[in-house]
Parts: structure tokens; sequence; C-alpha cells
């Protein structure tokens, strides 16, 4: 295997105790997909000094982790900026619903598409958060609502994964009652669960995951499928505490759930589950932006108590549609007080973390070698500027975008 | 003078009464810097096709009047990004301050940096701006508050204009008052007028601005800096109605103020007098964001009045460190209910309008050929997407970036 030394660089590794694991002077020793060895250049040893085959000089510039998107609704048709377009011009939500609009449209738009555009157009969207450092993204199923298109969601989720990027997909037929299910989201519930064995068997699902709100799943149908999720051995994570407090979190936490996510309303009861647990919190705030929310998820409470904070896009064409992570990291620390070294451990090993990976997320010998180098002073300017692009260079499972001129 | 026929695009012209001033199958006959000729491809009449030297076909993008961002503080020494992880990490604002922060922080760097320097830092920020498609910038001064160093920012200002974009320079040394006139701001802005006279006599002002707010500039101290301006023939624009009410609006109306900017505590009375003076509102989302602002400005009592809305991103490296305009245009639409057309509009003529240009912002025949190409399916998506970077193709002049593959 081919080795590659990454030299001239300071690194913000995630790893040790000090503020952001930073080594100046660094270097990273990439054999195949992993890091081989990571630290200080005049403490190279000599076995790898002696075995590198090409060398990159960064120029002192500053290298993360690869980002990781551990929350995102990336596969949909059509999009919903007619819609933004019309609320802004007064017609309100509920007309808007009436007129078939809302995630009814982004079900029917989907449902129509076939899967080689469901695929041109997440592909596009990727791109952009790629652009943006993106070496690991969820996906999530949920405009589907019946099994041929859940199974076509999650099918185009699969073939993102050979672009240059890692994808984990979750199964969220619990998003919305679909039209043929009016009025009976317990039937839904359970076909929804049939449906899991099927997308399970054909090696399709990741993780199981639901949206428990009051215009969404109730705490029982949330039961029942994460019930049926661990029988199946899958991984559970959740919506909750979103709009309000449906004891979600800690639902969430029974089923020592990788994550429950938003949180907005989430209890000190709640907050305490998911620290008994370790699930991590992941926070959302593209969606709080968008939505114009103004109750705040607690942020001093989670970190008093110890519970992991991650940090996502949630992009989605209806609450989010946010392309670029770097710019979640600058939101979750202007709106919801998040530090700037937190905000990155939140888009990398935290947010790895909610994944249920451990292999990557930190600058350490051993792990994935996905990594990006940015054009900054300090890895704290990424979530300083405002809608800044600072990727000079993005690499992923040890193989660079060829960003850098040569 | 080579004739270029751009082709196969959608333009948002914003000239006429249709919405966006849409045209299908719309081609643009470029001329050295002119739109020769816009129009639906079928009508271009044949003067113009027989004379073609060039053709370039864009596949049905969408095409917008170059953006002009009218509002920023580009040109400064350092950055506060330090700062900005102080005050995440709980330390406030007024400790900050005590050791020698905010402001006086970046004067004290831009005093200290050398003109290069500060070209080339301003230079990363300026790509940022037109990797987003801005092809106008307004720059003001107001880091250096005194002779040499306000001469030092407006002259880095006039040599970025030579990097494919138009600059206006605009000279706002009642920014703050410098420690060498520290409680004698009466003094400071005599001297500040001094300072005009030379620096308008060397050609390096285009307008005059101030910061009249409590904490800056008194209403009367602004009037004093705007009679000399009024005398040297210079337009002025005010910082006005940030933080609260200084009738700031009113008095920038009364010498036919080019725009007022921010306005977030505007009151009917200073709306009235913008609306009969025809000065801009110039409305910065970006600082209202990270200034976690909650007072709105009026956009509905604005538009109602016939108030021309500019949207800007206000970049300075204390309450704005923004870095996308099309980022800007979704917090207008997102924060302050402006509508997607408004937005654009906000960034395209009425911006260019805010800077006395009446030569461009549209895709009129006889107008500037300063327009981009975007990779979206409507311009509404412009300020949907939250953090994207759709530009395809930036033209400045009548010359490309050559952004798009041969
Ligand atoms: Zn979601
Ligand atoms: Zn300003």
């Amino acid at each position: 295997m081919p080795i590659t030394l990454w030299r001239d660089l300071r690194a913000a590794t995630l790893a040790g105790d000090a503020a952001w694991g930073a080594i100046d002077n660094a270097c990273l020793v990439v054999q195949g997909d992993r890091l081989a060895w990571v630290g200080p250049l005049p403490e190279l040893p000599r076995e790898w000094a002696s075995r590198v085959n090409d060398e990159v000089h960064l120029h002192n510039a500053w290298v993360t982790p690869g980002l990781v998107d551990c929350h995102t609704h990336l596969v949909y048709g059509g999009t919903r900026a007619h819609e933004h377009e019309l609320r802004l011009q007064g017609v309100s939500y509920e007309q808007i619903a009436r007129a078939g609009g809302g995630i009814r449209s982004t079900v029917a738009a989907t449902r129509h598409s076939i899967e080689s555009h469901l695929l041109k157009h997440a592909q596009r969207r990727l791109a952009q958060l790629k652009a943006d450092g993106v070496t690991t993204v969820e996906i999530k199923s949920g405009y589907g609502l019946d099994l041929a298109h859940e199974r076509k969601m999650l099918r185009v989720a699969r073939h993102l994964a050979s672009h240059g990027v890692d994808v984990r997909s979750t199964y969220l037929a619990l998003h919305a009652v679909p039209p043929e299910f009016d009025g009976n989201a317990d039937g839904y519930t359970e076909a929804a669960c049939q449906w899991l064995d099927t997308l399970h068997a054909e090696g399709l699902v990741d993780a199981v995951d639901a949206f428990c709100e009051r215009i969404g799943f109730t705490p029982g149908q949330v039961t029942r499928l994460f019930q049926h999720a661990e029988g199946l051995g899958l991984p559970v994570k959740l919506h909750a505490e979103q709009l309000s407090d449906q004891g979600g979190a800690a639902l969430a936490a029974e089923f020592g759930a990788l994550s429950a996510d938003h949180l907005e309303w989430l209890s000190e009861a709640g907050i305490q589950a998911m620290a008994q647990a370790g699930t991590v919190a992941v926070l959302l705030p593209g969606a709080y932006l968008t939505l114009k929310d103004t109750h705040l998820p607690p942020v001093a409470a989670l970190r008093a108590a110890g519970v992991p904070m991650a940090v996502a896009t949630d992009h989605n064409p209806g609450s989010s549609p946010a392309l670029s992570l770097t710019l979640m990291m600058n939101l979750a620390c202007t709106l919801f007080g998040l530090t700037p070294e937190e905000a990155l451990r939140g888009c990398t090993h935290v947010a790895a973390k909610a994944l249920g990976l451990h292999d990557r997320g930190r600058l350490q010998k051993g792990l994935r070698a996905d990594f990006c180098a940015w054009d900054v002073e300090h890895p704290r300017e990424l979530s300083y500027w405002l809608g800044h692009r600072p990727l000079l260079e993005r690499v992923h499972a040890g193989r660079a975008d060829g960003r850098l001129p040569a």
C-alpha cells in the first residue's frame, strides 16, 4: 500500500486533552485509507519516514478531521422553493397545505421520481456538502412512506456512497402518515415495521429513526417501531422534542439510542436519561433558524450533564435547505452558544458517535484517513466567518479530491 | 470591439414590469463592457446576429445581474475570531473591551498593518464575495481614524478595483472616536472634516458615511460632517437607527443621502423622510443575526411607503463576518420577511442606487455587462438554499471569470 506523508501543517486532532488537540508543525502518515501515524514532524519515527512514497506540503494550513453530517434528508424529489416564495408573499402555511404543499408535496414528488433522477439531484446537493468538507453523511428515508418508495430512497443513499463520501442510511418511515393510511397511524406503524424487515434483509438500513411529535407519531407508536428494530439488532435514533416535550428523548435513551435530535423542548429528565444512556444530542440550528424558532435547546444543561452535542445540517427541502456544515457550526455558536471547539467536535467525532462510528472524527493513528485542510489562521475561524468556504483540500479514505494546485 | 453572444439561458433581467423581469430562451449581446442587446433569442436583430465574434451557451441556466454589495468594511487588520471564541467561552463584552478588544483592537491592528498586508487579506475576503457573484462592492474606511491610516484604507480599497470587481470607497472616519481624541468627539469631528478635504483632493473618496448612535456620533456631529461633504459635492449615507432611534434616517434624508443603513429602530417619521428624499434603506441581516438582535427593521412599512430596500453583508470583523451575499438574501427573507424577488433586487439595482450607480443592476441594453449565471431552477432559489454556492459563471465589465468548462 502506498504511503503518503502530509506535512507542513498544523493539526486540530481533537484527540488528547489539549485545546483542539492542537499540534504545531504536525504531519500525518496515510497508508491506504488509514492514518498510520500522527504527530509533530520532528518526532516522525524512522520506520515511517523511510517508507514514504509521496509527500504533500500544506504550507502551514490547519488540518481537521473530515466533517460528519449526522442528520440529513438529502434524497427527495422537487424542492420547496416555490412554497418558500409563496410564504414570503404572504400565503399562509394552512393555505399552502390545503393546496397540497408541505411534506405531502415532497412525498408526491419523491414517489414520482425515478431512481436516477433522485440520484442526480442528491449528488448536486452532496457536492455542496463535500465542497464544505463533509466526508461522512447520514441520509434518512421518509419521503416514500411505502415499501417501494422507501426502498428507492435507501438505494439512492447507498449509491451516493460511491461518490467520495461515506453514507449511513437511516430508515425513517415514521416521518409522516401517508394518504393511504390517513387517520390510521397505528396501522401505518405496523406496516412500517414489516417493511423494515424486508429492507433490512436487503442490506439497506444502518439505523432506524422516527418523528415523535404531536403532529408526528406518539411515544407508543415509536416504542412499537423501536422494539421491532431492537429485534433486528438495528440501532435507533429519534426526532425528539422539536416542537413540544413528548418525553421522546427519554424514550430513545431507554432503547440506548445513538442520538436524539432537535431537542428544543428537552426536559431535565430527558437530559439525565440521555446522559446515562450515552445518547448524543444532535443540534440542528438550520431548522431553528428557518422556522424562526425562539425556544432554545438547553445547551448549558446538556453540557453540565456531560451529554455529547453534535451539530448537523438537517438538510431537507422544507425546514432546513442547508448546504454548508461550517455555516451550521457558525449558527450553533451564534444561536445556541456552543464554543467554536464544541462546534467542530460536534461535526466530527461526536457526529460520528451519533452514527455509531468510532473509527473517524479525530486525527489519530489507526483511524480513517478522512481529513480537511483549511485556509484559516485558526480552527476557531471555521465557526467565525458567516458563509465562508475556506476548504483547501478534502481527503476521504486516504484519497484527496485534488483541489490543491499541484 | 469584440462582440459576444450569451445564449441558451433564462434571464431574470429585473427590468420591465413582469415578475423578475423574466425572459425565457433569452440572449445577451455583450460589446466591450456593455450590454448591447438583451431579449428573446428569436428576436435578436440581424444587425447584431451578423456581427457576433463569439458565442457562449449556458444550457438553460438562469442569468441575473451581477450582485452589488453596497455596505462593507472589507479592509482591516487582524480578525476578531479570538474574541468570538472568548465570548462563547463566557467572557463578557465588557471584559473583552477592558482588555483592549472590540473595535479598538481592529483599529490598532489596522494601523499596524502595512498597505500590502491589508491588501492581501482584503483580497482573500473579496475572492469569497466574488465566488458568490459580487461584481460591485462598496468598502468603507473607519478603522484608521487619523489621516494617514484612513488614507491607507482608502488606497487599499482603490487597489482592489483592479481585481475583477468595481469598488466604491466611502469615508467613514466618524466610525469611532480614536484614543487620541478620547472624550473629545467634537474635536475629532472637526479633524475628520479637514482630513476629508485632503482625501477627496487625492481622489480617494466616493461618498461619506458616519455612525449615528448613542455609542457613536450625535446628530449634531453628523450634521457638521454632512455639511462639509455637501460643500465638496460628495454624496452621503448613514449608519442609522441600529441600536436606538436617533432620528438619523430623517437627518440623512434631509441631506438627500444615498442610503440609511441598519434601521432596526427606524420610526415612521424616518420612513416618510426617506420616501420623500428617495433614500435607499440598506438592510443588514448578518449583523442582526450575529448580534442576536430581536428588534426587526420595519420592512412592511418601508414597502408600504415605497422606500427601496437593499441588502448587504455589512462585512466587518466584529458584528458581521459575512462572506456570502446570497446568504444575506436568505437571511433577509427568513429574518426580515423580504420576498425572494425583493432580496435579489436588493442585491442588484437597489444596491446600485444606494451607491449612486444607475448603469448596472439590471440586464438592459446600454447598462454594464455585469452578470452571473447560476445553477438553479429558478432565481427564487438564490434565497431558498442556506449556505449554497450555486455560481456557474461571473461576468464583470464583459469579462468572464472562466469558471465554466470550455
Ligand atoms: Zn430531520
Ligand atoms: Zn457598517
